[in-house]
């Protein structure tokens, strides 16, 4: 039986609306034809499926973090390219999970998705700001809830001055480096 | 690139004491050192990393396997052999996690821990059958709270009477059956 191939979890960190979901749906679309194994799990599936009853206290974020985690590591110990998709606003949660993803013989890869609160909140294209901003909601991330950015991000992503495209053809090139997608299948890809 | 293998969620279900951690367990142990991708998603591990703060209501259990059914849909439909251990004692909750499964292209096994409530009260391991009598704890299924036969189990193990061998080869032939576990793998294996 030969060897399974080796796993990653793609961690996509940032704050609401820099673009992790548009960025991660994205690349799993274009590697999903591929035949690579491509799992995508994005906050929002998550929070229906796994993390229901949750609220936004560091707790039960950092709950809801160790849950992608642990659905990610299983998959990626599998030999699956995860793409996970959350604020995951805590630095300490976020170098857990790849410690925990490394220990089972997989590859983490963590993209910050940097963007200006100034351009989110001027966006705002769920108008989640607004009402943020208004004290409408608490404990939002960027406004009233703290966000770290990661001290070593495998890739940045400049979301409010580069393209998706740029930002897929990065993403994609580090996972070809760490031999996750072969690189005739990236010369091939119309990006 | 080769099409992936086919995975399979295989579900135990029964009473507390039925023997569904020891026979998933030793069958996830069999299978390992072949190469074919195994995990084990025991109930105990679930609440733990899924489930915490859920507790026994009918509600919170159906919540409780539909997080099982969800990580092992994922973990199947990318091939993976996925032994799951859960009382699950609702046949509609069962089912509708085989439906999901079935409907993602992975094959779903049903195994039936089956043993009479007497047997498990007699030996009770763990001193809780004793502490559901004595009412010290609620909703203790086969006591105080229903358990739902399946009606068409893919595998009946009767566990009052028969050894946790049989248990193992009447599952392995199964998934022979189905073309999960090759046969030369299943006739160099010592049981």
């Amino acid at each position: 039986m030969s060897k399974a191939r080796k796993g990653v979890v793609v961690w996509f960190t940032g704050l609401s609306g820099s673009g992790k979901s548009t960025l991660s749906g994205r690349i799993a679309e274009l590697l999903r034809p591929t035949g690579l194994p491509v799992e995508l799990l994005d906050g929002d599936i998550i929070r229906t499926n796994l993390s229901k009853g949750l609220g936004f206290s560091k707790d039960d974020r950092d709950t809801n973090i160790r849950r992608i985690g642990f659905v990610s590591r299983l998959l990626a110990r599998n030999g699956v390219l995860v793409f996970a998709a959350a604020i995951s606003p805590y630095e300490a949660i976020r170098a857990e999970q790849r410690q925990l993803v490394e220990a089972d013989g997989a590859d983490f890869c963590e993209v910050f998705m940097k963007c200006q609160l100034e351009v989110l909140i001027q966006r705002d294209v769920k108008g989640l700001y607004k009402r943020a901003l208004a004290g409408e909601i608490e404990n939002f991330t960027g406004i009233s809830d703290p966000y770290e950015p990661p001290s070593r991000p495998d890739v940045i992503v400049e979301s409010d001055s580069e393209t998706v495209e740029i930002g897929i053809k990065r993403v994609l090139n580090v996972l070809a480096e760490k031999g996750h997608v072969p690189r005739e299948v990236l010369e091939k890809m119309d990006i």
